[in-house]
């Protein structure tokens, strides 16, 4: 089989888009910086985007970034999105245009290009699907994944999530006292599954990789150091990283202490990947690597390790990475009661061919590899895929380490063949774990606010060549 | 509100349509015993019931219990159904019925009333929904599991199966030791949900139980014999009961080395049940209790373990209780590669009303109850309610015990007021865990031969008094 890529490129319609975001509104009049600097609370709230003005007063409750966007209050905004560039879409950009009230006068006119604090970004591999880029958040390419290496290149992080790394078993570093762990970022699925709009980036099947990585287990580190383990209940571990958001603060997150010292858990504090050291954009000179949960607890550029009676007071962690049901709002959401995400649910991906693809079949059968991962030490034990909406179920090849269930961190590769038939197939996959927990078949029932923990059904079409 | 209970009885319609199977048939010719009998192999293998002769050489393949079935070659099927009362079932008499060939001449009918092998059953409690008498098996009423004391009434095994108790959390117990461990046998659901006919036991939302065990850990016992806890690769703990099946065989199964030792699994000897010593039903004088896997892993009357570089070789370990998908019939399954269920997916019941309920709102509203529960140590962080087939969903409360996330092996209850709307409702409900996996919302997707891991959303309809 080979694939033929999907032609529209979204990123560059996207960027076209940006740059209407404000531009000159001739029919709305002008105002001075001054002014605008006088609209700085909760009462009334202005805020400037290149020339454009704003009056945001009645989007302040449902800010995702919560009391962070009151360092732009009665200014632009531009120095904060250009260190948040998950800002920089279509939606948030016509969003931000609906609440136009005028113009900023020309000679109050600043420019924000931030090249000097992005200086020191290093190399990255061309190949990555680049969501923003300052900061840099990437994905790996679906085939590059369904090849077996997909090898943590995605990078970087941007609301508080690590990257996008997922390591293979533990038995592969034992010399250096290694840890099995994935980290998953599937936030959200696209096409038919999108059932209302979310917050979030709109990260897809690339979300996600596989690495091996060494270091010394975060359990030893608190042992050593003389953490009682027979005292856990409501104890915590903080986690403070060395990056500094716009307004100063560190990067911080936290884990139960009990998930810390729990043995089979294997929380890592790493040095290397894949064998090398860390390079900069994976957290050197340390990070931490906390297998089968969010990326967003794998802190990176590691300076602080603090066990504490509470959770990490910080912004990224009360307000961010929890779990909401569909019935939920953002008027409604109440973070300090919902619960931490700790651990992922079991979900699977086609990475080959990918949606859109014209495929031509192989002696009449299609080709189709992808990955499933489930979080919280669960194993891969099946693989299903469907070609007629889930009235019948082929089992696929499954590819996954030695590691046992209740300890298995590293992803499952699978591959198929199906038998092809034209001019259009629609393909779904699910998989089940080793608690033989397996995936919901619609996204609807999950939907939830910041659109993570998406793990409906994969379901992808493809055309066909005859 | 007050509930109605739904009228028809239908352990009193099967027990009137039993009367049909094995009666006479003046269209059907008249066989000898000598001659049934030696028709006793794979090539052609008749029984009898009562004055019924059958020829069932097609159906040897797919006979759920395997090759027991040779017992019975050429002989009467009943000594063995008295034992495997599971059989006497208005399905398993019709199967029976369509394979008739004829009738067992009148001098060789044989009484096999089977008084005398159950005659030291002991005293249980009359509110018991009997699956089968003999062996017991039974179901806790709804209402009584809603009603929060739903602790363990469910007693005796079939095929394997241990009761249907389960534990509350191990803080409950630490005097003895204590473990904390759930046991859930819903094996299949019925109405919307069944797709295709499954072979199994009709276990209902009762099939489960909440209980605080006392004991030893499995662990400690094993750590003390002298096992070696880094040698665990592959290994297996066989656990065998004083229960004899109409072979001769005891009955036996085993788990994972590496899940017996884990302090977190909590693996435990039992020698009491909320607080008072083992009953009979319940294993006296010892029983093993795995939390958070199927009550087949919980054997009673324990008399032996033996740690094994093999799973046990016991049917009832080899040919139940492994996982297969939707694509796999009973005559494709190949069991020893199939995975052993050792934990159990995330699921919920309505228990109060019930199915086909007649209800009184109060104030406009019904009053609805249930239970919610995950295997493999995971705590329920999230019960949902519909009344409109999964449009909108309304969270219920949540009453569970303070045992933490990777370490929660009781159920959780929950209640949740619903506006009322006539004539009829219908309701849903779904859980999440702390590893955040939903249910799937249809059994379609998760159907397989034997029914069990049958976690889809619970759907009930209720009749609603104006």
């Amino acid at each position: 089989m080979t694939a033929i890529k999907n032609k529209d490129n979204k990123n560059e319609q996207n960027e076209s888009e940006h740059q209407q975001a404000g531009a000159k509104r001739p029919d709305l009049p002008t105002y001075r910086a001054e002014e605008v600097s006088q609209h700085n609370n909760e009462r009334s709230f202005w805020v400037t985007y290149k020339q454009g003005v704003y009056d945001v007063t009645s989007f302040l409750p449902s800010h995702p970034g919560g009391e962070q966007i009151y360092n732009a209050a009665g200014l632009s905004v531009e120095p904060f999105w250009n260190v948040y560039g998950m800002h920089k879409t279509k939606e948030i950009y016509e969003l931000l245009e609906s609440y136009r009230i005028g113009n900023l006068h020309e000679d109050d006119l600043v420019d924000h290009s931030d090249e000097e604090m992005w200086a020191k970004e290093p190399f990255r591999d061309r190949r990555l699907c680049v969501k923003t880029a300052r900061p840099f958040n990437a994905e790996t390419p679906p085939a590059e994944q369904a090849e077996g290496d997909g090898g943590g290149r995605g990078a970087g992080w941007g609301e508080g999530a690590a990257d996008r790394t997922v390591l293979r078993g533990t038995e592969q570093v034992p010399e250096e006292g290694g840890a099995g762990g994935a980290h998953v970022c599937r936030k959200q699925e696209v096409g038919d599954e999108r059932v209302k709009p979310v917050k979030g980036l709109s990260w897809r099947t690339g979300a996600i990789g596989n690495a091996v990585w060494g270091g010394v287990l975060l359990r030893d580190v608190l042992l050593a150091a003389g953490v009682n383990q027979e005292d856990t209940d409501g104890k915590h571990v903080t986690l403070m990283g060395a990056d500094m958001d716009a307004t100063g603060t560190y990067f911080s997150t936290s884990i139960p202490l009990s998930h810390a010292l729990d043995e089979r858990a294997r929380v890592l504090l790493a040095t290397s990947m894949n064998g090398a050291p860390l390079t900069k954009d994976h957290g050197h000179p340390l990070r931490v690597v906390v297998p089968g949960a969010p990326a967003v607890r794998s802190v990176k550029w590691l300076q602080c390790i603090k066990v504490s009676s509470e959770e990490s007071p910080s912004h990224w962690h009360q307000r961010d990475y929890r779990s909401f049901g569909p019935s939920v709002s953002w008027e409604t959401a109440d973070f300090p009661s919902a619960p931490p995400v700790y651990s992922l649910p079991v979900t699977s991906a086609v990475c080959s061919p990918e949606d859109g693809d014209t495929v031509r079949p192989h002696k009449g059968a299609l080709h189709v590899q992808g990955y499933a991962y489930s979080g919280g030490g669960a194993k891969i034990v099946r693989v299903e895929v469907s070609t007629d909406r889930g009235a019948t179920w082929r089992e696929a090849r499954l590819r996954s380490d030695s590691a046992p269930p209740r300890e298995h961190y590293s992803w499952t590769l699978w591959d198929v063949d199906l038998p092809a038939s034209g001019p259009q197939m629609e393909i779904w996959v699910k998989a089940t774990d080793s608690n033989f927990n397996s995936q919901p078949e619609n996204f609807r029932d999950i939907w939830n606010i910041r659109g993570i923990l998406s793990n409906a059904y994969h379901k992808i079409k493809v055309n066909v060549q005859q």
